[in-house]
């Protein structure tokens, strides 16, 4: 049984394309007197972008401050302050950001339909009515979250996403002016984080030719982006991104994301650099993967932080080690079946003890 | 203004995916006492495959005689036994077989909803109500029919397909096993027909970035299969056809589509082998492509057939001149704005007469 793997089914690509969101949206406001929900990475209030927002009526701008990465309870909170803003359902939720909005927004949209709290979805398939409509717009190329089929969220008692079909964008809006200056940093973790899944897809033993086909155009164009200064560079990460999430999306990432979650859910490091920080120390499980990335750190001048000090209490550790190997699916793809024998407590603590 | 570009939404990707059709089909049986309509290439008919259908009730198969490639007349009577059949329309539309085969399924499905001929629709963005659910099975690849949003049709005034968001599947079953065991010549001609969509897609000023990963991957994928006899050939040309697809379907092709167009539309000669023989006469437009596409017939000890001869008629030739200078913007994306002045009807006569 292969799965029924669902896509994003509308796209918009190029330079300025952001500019056709009004005129995407018009056929989707129905609801007389309704309106639109804009989430909208805070990062940009006041500017060029903010004013650009095709907003109207009584459309609702949502700004969100996405220092650390969304909490169950974030979501909750918004969906209720939708709630309190009008009687109905907004016509669309639309989410302009990095991953992280991405994924606010794609988890509003689903909660605004579906009851309880978005902590009881954590989880696969547990969605059950479709999300508002919404659309997905990146300023932030890497994660591949406008493309996926999930919105990481963390739990009172995890950080798992809410993996469904319904969670899936029904409209992506591909603007590459939009990911043009980034900070340096943030580009690099980011775009590292799309080298991983091409690296972590094409290593498992979940690969199909789908997968492959994606993660091997995808990894090229991030060599053509991380060593090459290509004049199409902010295009090219963008294709890369998306093309490094529909491989994932159809086999499975591996040892990096598992033992970056670790770091994540108790350190509070941030996805991107955390899988930087997790690949760092991974060259036993992908030795060309991380040699490679070493190659574009050095080329982009980045030096990667200690966060795992001599100061981590056992508690901690020990809730690091629980959390990363809970991620049964992503190591198994990694280590096969008999992953457990090969992946015992004391060598996740080795891999974080490096970190 | 950018082209906000519609997708097949959802795939299942695998070896013996076909098992699965009976599944994806169960939500779809919505009517009471309602029927699925299996349009399948007669080629099949009494083999294994045609037994796997998962057929019930009161489904209908309809076996198609692909011999010559689909008229509008075709179409607009399988719509007419169709209604004959059955007071309602049916609840899905499943086309198995080559490019042919997806095409009179995606017109079928469009032609039970929209009222006249489906020579009406010839054009772009004519359809105005959706079609009734339906799904692609490939056994061949290489058209990218399996993806596009047109379904190509001879009418009574032009060879022209049925353009429209509306015309794309609602499901593709793409299963590496069913395009084993396809003759040689015909798995060769098909095959280049995509290998000439990535030539001419990635030649063409209609390029964008999107258009150029897909085009990239898909002309990768080809070298693989033609040149290095790779253990995964199904799998890789059946990716490459979608990759293919997908890659014009956000550009356009050029001149090789346009001038077998001519051929195919007034000598009768298939769509494949039409590009084959189109492709050998154009040096001057696609030096490297030309040059490649000769390898890959050698190697495949493949002999092309002269299709112009002597004896065709100086109406004939006007007639294959007009149509294909009739193909605009696969001439507009070829040579650019000023293609008219480029291309003159002794310069498209000179390609014929070589053919």
């Amino acid at each position: 049984m292969y799965r029924n793997f669902r896509i994003v089914p509308q796209i918009i690509f190029g330079r300025g394309a952001f500019n056709q969101l009004g005129d995407v949206l018009k056929p989707r406001r129905v609801t007389e007197g309704g309106f639109v929900v804009f989430i909208l990475d805070d990062v940009f209030t006041g500017t060029e972008l903010e004013r650009r927002l095709p907003m109207q009526g009584r459309d609702l701008l949502v700004p969100v401050d996405v220092t650390n990465e969304p909490k169950t309870r974030l979501i909750d909170d918004l969906v209720e302050k939708i709630r309190r803003y009008a009687p109905v359902n907004p016509d669309g939720v639309i989410g302009i950001g990095g991953g992280s909005t991405m994924d606010i927004a794609k988890a509003v949209s689903l909660m605004l339909t579906n009851p309880g709290s978005s902590a009881d979805y954590q989880g696969w398939d547990l969605i059950e009515i479709p999300a508002v409509y919404h659309v997905g717009i990146p300023t932030l190329s890497g994660t591949g979250a406008e493309i996926s089929r999930t919105c990481i969220l963390t739990g009172p008692k995890k950080k798992l996403g809410i993996n469904s079909d319904y969670t899936l964008f029904d409209q992506l809006i591909l603007d590459p002016e939009l990911i043009n200056g980034v900070p340096k940093e943030q580009w690099f973790y980011t775009g590292m984080d799309c080298f991983i899944h091409n690296i972590e897809s094409l290593a498992g033993c979940m690969l199909n030719s789908f997968s492959r086909a994606y993660a091997e155009k995808s990894l090229d164009l991030c060599r053509e982006v991380f060593f090459d200064d290509h004049p199409e560079s902010d295009e090219k990460l963008m294709m890369a991104s998306c093309f490094g999430g529909m491989s994932i999306a159809y086999s499975q990432v591996g040892a990096c994301h598992a033992l970056s979650y670790g770091i994540s859910y108790v350190l509070g490091v941030h996805h991107g650099i955390g899988c930087c920080i997790a690949m760092n120390v991974l060259d036993d499980i992908y030795p060309q993967g991380c040699e490679e990335f070493r190659q574009m750190m050095k080329r982009h001048d980045i030096t990667l932080p200690r966060v795992v000090g001599e100061d981590i209490s056992p508690a901690e550790m020990e809730r690091m080690i629980t959390t990363t190997l809970n991620l049964e699916p992503l190591w198994e793809n990694c280590l096969g079946s008999d992953w457990r024998d090969k992946m015992p407590r004391d060598r996740v603590e080795a891999y974080f003890r490096r970190m």
